[in-house]
């Protein structure tokens, strides 16, 4: 595992819109968008329900997450970050997940997940980093 | 293949940055954040050198490009758009792709990329779409 450097501890409490990449079962890549924090240095993210994304990572641990960064480097290239890591999924905690993440994503004041969807234990997809990648502090030259 | 709708020409005319997904040797994923464009129903996205990703799609031409819109849905949850679709690498037109790209990206006056960059023919990513999904019009319930 790498330890989170500051820089990406503040632009995942900005509240970016991560690309999560798992894996299906004849290997191709499958995408969603999700919300992100970070929990003891791991990456999480919150579902309700055992989305293929939650099926995908329960069989093959290898993901990335992948975000926009806020500002350009020196070519003009707006900045990136991709995490490498490897996922394991936990049952319960997600709709307390959600709701923290729902402060940042959409707005202090909102409740999120809706009833009766917040009732539900839901799971929770932790994401140890490996590796670092993109354009940015994070990285030099990676692509 | 499957043809582009209206809504996602828009979306990609309107410039999105584009998380291009490609698999490594080992079958883990790898994320390069892209300038895409669209020809003769193809996603489109240009390299001045042959980088992991062109590398990947060598090997193995099955991709994810994802993006998000600009809409959010009835829950009030961004809409994003995945494209699954199958790549292929064509040589040379590079600097003219990202040119066009650029004035989208960067501003309708930028040269990009840069002297002497833009001498090399360079590498063309082919994304021939094979099934659409993400939050959005473009999937009705996709995760």
């Amino acid at each position: 595992m790498t330890t989170l450097p500051p820089f990406v501890h503040e632009l995942i409490g900005s509240g970016p819109y991560a690309h999560l990449t798992t894996l299906n079962a004849d290997g191709s890549p499958q995408v969603s968008v999700v919300w992100i924090g970070i929990e003891d240095d791991d990456l999480v993210c919150g579902h309700m329900g055992v989305w293929q994304k939650v099926k995908n990572v329960r069989r093959d641990p290898r993901v990335c997450v992948s975000m926009l960064g806020q500002k350009k480097n020196a070519m003009g290239l707006l900045e990136y970050l991709v995490v490498h890591g490897r996922a394991r999924v936990t049952e319960g905690g997600a709709a307390d997940l959600l709701q923290r993440l729902a402060r940042i994503y959409m707005g202090p004041d909102v409740v999120f997940p809706p009833e009766p969807y917040r009732r539900s234990p839901g799971y929770i997809t932790r994401i140890t980093p490996e590796r670092l990648g993109g354009v940015g502090p994070w990285s030099p030259a990676q692509r």
